[in-house]
């Protein structure tokens, strides 16, 4: 169940939020718990009666998460409490077998998967629809001419199309990172008190085996529970797509500048009460806020791989809190991406105007050019920014040249060099991209 | 009330928890609209009886946190919708004058200070105790010797209790530090929707020293909406007590290593279910993993600093998350640390087993020493480095100096230097600390 | 002597950079331990004439950076092959009382501090430029009315004035702060192998107190040397007065857009060999840039304090270059900002022209206000939002109001509230604060 | 050139050090150039022997980098005065087509590349190389037995060849990660002024093709000047590679602690002028050292996603500090961890005096659960503890087991589960791992 809190509906939209979430947490280590006991069970370790009679047992609804969650102070993690507890759910001679072979770590690390990978669900599905408003976008405006800024100066003409394929790119290397790290790095942990599976005698690779397949995770070549690369993989995907995220709705931002209105968010959102003529950007505001959130978590899960020996005293622990807030940031940016580029209005006309605004600028570099081969490079430079500055560009070149080159040379539509094939790669590699189910 | 959360135990211990949670925030921005229709009463923008009406609906249980929360996304933030929430509760004309003269940021910004004195409270009590247990123990073991250890090589001896000492001065600089930022550098913000008070007139300047008299927080110069420097000097203060939480339990963890075992945390803490003998310092391991989260919430808290023009497009909402997860977490480290510190047993004996584990090895600087006079510096090195490793130090020295001499070289208890004056002067210092109460 | 670097004249610009060159260092290591032979002497630990040979010796010109560090790697600093080459400099037996007590961790600490407080001379000097900029800024345009704008809108009428104070506040809080560091908590450390200053039998605190003050250093109330409150509140700092700069310095890229070109930065630099029309502000871009580094610079810094035991494996050899490297960002943030602001090119009747642009937006909320006498509330709100839609408000407000009312109402001049008011608050306390010299 | 800085040989250990040099920077960039020349040479844009001309002039010996960092300063980046200086050499009508087609930006992101794959060849020999003394250690050590530590305590035995492979896995893990990213993700960059290649007529994407063809990098979809997934995806597999270099290392500095001894890093390195018995792992402390740099550094990277429009204002500058200095640290991570590991001397002997130190505590866990059978579950734990507290383990499970039985129940060689297997499984996936060149 959601939480709702004071803050959620801004920095924790979309479905990761409750992915993550303490219930969800809990379900998915009694998914771990259920799966060790049917492998268990295929492995002959375990009766596999015994193993239904765990797995029965393991439903999130029949405990109690702040009663597990106050026991876990006495050992440092909620493991251990839920495995007494799911004993006593089980009753019997089967509670003996509950939990056969593994360690606390083994069922957090394993449960910590299994949550990454259902959390990667609705985030994947909201940052491919943003992926499909940039193509949309793309597409119709393939040929809507613009300023290109750089350095947030006018620089030479681009179309929205293209910028809007750059966004699109992006969104779909951040999603197929994801993708790849989803379906091969996320592994099932089991090791046992330190790595060796001894309690499993002989049948431990074969427990561990069974178990990562009835999980859906990948088998790992040796227990990872010191070795953290598949967390700090995890984590740098996600920061990536968090920069993705964070550039885009960057741009729509200064986009929707009240000087530079090229484009505006639509749907009810966005209103100020004491200031009616405000039409906020929120969507894109609040994505950004959200994409902020990754560099520093990334970085926490990143300084928290020096595990020690078998068992890390603290940087393990350290990296629950990141890990969770990393998945719910990531996912509220992608989803109020989604929602800023589902419902953005382009103004093209005012694009037009803000492009035409400098007297033709935009074009100089072109118009020197032109001009150069009359009067040399030096002295078209120079005529260009002069004429430039006193705003009679086209008067100034049509003293050299011809009346209808000056107008081509001006004409912002003819400068655009592969900004249409670009925007054609793009989505044609769009239209291609695998988004495929997990391998599992 | 708490949450209870399934990590919360091990993560977010001690009071700051509380002090952060929605319901904490939903009254510190409740607190804040009383305190502002109260200054505009004494300002006589408004009519006292109003403000007191307003005051009167400043209760958090009047309020659905889960209902404002959700309202709180078509607008960015959740101010907006309590404040019309709080106009319903009003009711009548008075209502009207709810929220005058200012905007949502207002409300926020100057509840994030409340909200962050009160989490500092329970957060310094434990700081203090963290460091009232290490002053015990500095003064209890002014003369234990044991191993110093440098690069986690025994290098010459020291006392346990300098090593306390050493914790201990830090505890007290963290501390006084949070005191200082907590004293001087929450302030009050009120600025209205640009910072001009214009809804105010000629009044604004008053309103803001009554607003920010009522609070209890400093009144600043000029509003800070988008002058963050109050939010990372706090967030640098915390991030150093972090710092210094991390390096007092980084050490417990280590000296209660197996083969160190020179302490232990005491109480009920601590054991494993499977393996009986074990005995894990679950507080010292928890106040790490929670001090290892600060660095990254600092990091963003710093890198949230840009705010744009008069109101930041993401950057002020992407401080809100890292904001109360530092508090929380300070907090947290501040609580697992007192209770480390405060149930330490310390064992004198392993410490001088361990010291005396090496044949004099700590001892080989000082005898070298007084070798060289007789030998030369580069002789008597070369005789200490080969003793050393045939284990037979006393009786090599003893081959140059009389027996006594050698005795009094190789005693670790003479070769303490200033160790017993620097733990009293720690201890000085820490008896003379100021702790009293904030200034406002 | 400065490098020269590819990217320094950009990324590492102003006097922090030569401040911590290897040159710099290599000084300050040496003033320790020149500092170190004379307060031994001062104690009576060392022959007056020994010191001063020392002394005489501890001149950078005579050693070879590049086969200092060479020799590093074998013992992982440099203080030790210092140290040999430093006896050699001084012969005979005074080279036996070099470095008489201390450990190659108190020479690069002490070192690190000196380091500092040079580098923080030519910082200081420029960010205190930037604020008399910011003031001379906020004097002039203290009537300057131009848009505020929230989100990146336009929201009500401010003054230039009042966003220049607002820089002006936080970059005079932020050299307020690093001047209270620097003349506070730059300590020397000494501490011997492990902290006890045993070499120096009972004459430890003595020596130790006239070493600090031979350094014009705080003299510590016990060695720090693995306690990093110091340099986790430098790290802090400089890490504020980044976000300052950053913030000013987006204030000016995002005023300077072509769109809004409210400002540009005068002086010869920024123009654009192909796109000659272009005027990029690049001191404001360099500002940024330098500025971004600080967050991640701070975070290395912070988790680099858990020092273990009496010397830290790792984490002391960590701070070196983040500590360098913040400096040197911090300066250059610095220096690019004073040059930023100090050539600042403010373009008043663009501002007035932009404010108008919306026609009377942002009085929108005034006359509403003012409506709503007459209409009520919400007739008032939605008279004037659609009137401004249609562009025609004065029009709309004029069927109920006087024309001269109108005209006043929509005078942005006339609702500027506390603007100049705050301004002159600024201006006070910037005229009143303090930049005494280092108290040392 | 290297430069052999001060803290250099510490801090930028390996190969990295040069590739990241500024001269390596500088011929980085000339590079880029020849291969534009010879680009638009095969698209028909520039006649060959232009480009030729062009090519023989992109020497870095012929430049002065001082220089051309001291003109940076003008506009921002190093790349424009270098294309002045580069059509100076050239001289002629060829130096008219120096640079054609490209911006700035263009040269110094696709060297960025470029020195990103040169640093990567010497790191990815360093980190190979840590793998295969891993590697050995693990063959070697197959069954040499050792007690596994969880928290930092004893819990029970695993085998030195099973934490090799631990390191091994993790090793070969983030250098497969690097090759993936050199491989695949390192591309060309060319879009012009603003991302069309306008001034290439419709021969821009030709050229794009024979650009990265040349340069052997990648070629984009769409020029990717301001979608930095491409460096964020080389800092997270830097980081990576940091973290698991951290790991090792931490590994190796406990386990070589005093009390432990159970390995030491040989060679000539670590030892203490002033205590002459220390052997401090040099090597390993610096890996550490340069692995924390990582996680701040990729959080600055990160963070500098947010590129705005057509070119950023800031956060490109800002990329190439941390970028430099994330290969220089990685790299020195790997070189110090293949020196640490290739000279590690492993005290088989002391694993086992360690492991046994405790009285069998290790093997409580095993004849608990042969007591259960007899005595059930609750009474065979009580029992345990109590032997164990005692000491008299052996004893108290005779009481209940036949001698030969407690004999086989207390030996660890006999209780190490799936350890070789495991070691077994990663030596095969390291045997036959890809060491490939890069595809390009």
């Amino acid at each position: 169940m959601s939480e709702g809190g004071l803050f959620d509906a801004v920095l924790a939209r979309g479905g990761a939020r409750e992915a993550v979430s303490d219930r969800a947490w809990l379900q998915a280590m009694l998914d771990v718990e259920a799966a060790l006991a049917r492998a268990g069970a295929a492995a002959g370790v375990i009766p596999a009666d015994y193993a239904e009679a765990i797995a029965v047992a393991c439903d999130a609804a029949r405990y109690d998460v702040a009663a597990l969650g106050a026991q876990a102070a006495a050992v440092g993690n909620p493991a251990e409490p839920l495995v007494r507890a799911l004993r006593e759910q089980v009753g019997g001679p089967a509670a003996e077998d509950v939990h056969r072979g593994a360690t606390s770590q083994d069922i957090v690390d394993s449960a910590a998967m299994l949550v990454a990978r259902r959390a990667l669900e609705p985030l994947l599905d909201d940052l491919d629809a943003a992926g499909d408003a940039a193509a949309r976008l793309a597409g119709e405006h393939r040929d809507t001419v613009m300023a290109g800024r750089t350095l947030l100066q006018h620089a030479v003409p681009i179309t929205f199309g293209l910028k809007a394929a750059g966004w699109l790119v992006a969104l779909d290397e951040s999603a197929e990172r994801l993708r790849i790290v989803r379906d091969t790095r996320l592994a099932a942990q089991l090791g046992g008190a330190a790595g060796t599976l001894a309690v499993l005698g002989g049948a431990g690779p074969e427990v561990l085996a069974a178990f990562a397949s009835e999980l859906g995770l990948a088998e790992p070549v040796v227990p990872w529970h010191t070795s953290r690369t598949r967390v700090a993989e995890l984590a740098g995907a996600l920061g990536q797509a968090c920069g993705v995220a964070g550039k885009v709705a960057g741009d729509v931002v200064l986009l929707a500048q009240t000087e530079v209105a090229e484009v505006r968010e639509g749907g009810e959102r966005g209103g100020s009460s004491t200031m009616p003529h405000k039409r906020n950007p929120v969507a894109a505001i609040s994505a950004r806020a959200a994409a902020r959130q990754a560099p520093g978590l990334v970085a926490t899960l990143l300084a928290a791989m020096e595990h020690e020996h078998e068992r890390a005293a603290g940087a393990w622990h350290a990296e629950w809190a990141p890990l969770r807030e990393l998945l719910r940031a990531t996912g509220s940016a992608a989803a109020w991406l989604r929602d800023s580029l589902g419902h953005l209005e382009v103004d093209p006309q005012r694009m037009r105007e803000n492009l035409d605004s400098t007297g033709g600028a935009p074009m100089a570099e072109r118009v020197a050019r032109a001009l150069a081969d009359a009067l040399g490079r030096d002295a078209a430079d120079e005529l260009v920014r002069e004429a430039l500055a006193d705003g009679r560009l086209a008067q100034a070149a049509g003293e050299h040249l011809p009346a209808e080159e000056v107008e081509r040379l001006l004409d912002p539509a003819g400068y655009l060099g592969a900004a249409p094939v670009f925007v054609d790669r793009a989505l044609r590699e769009h239209a291609a991209s695998d988004r495929g189910e997990p391998l599992a």
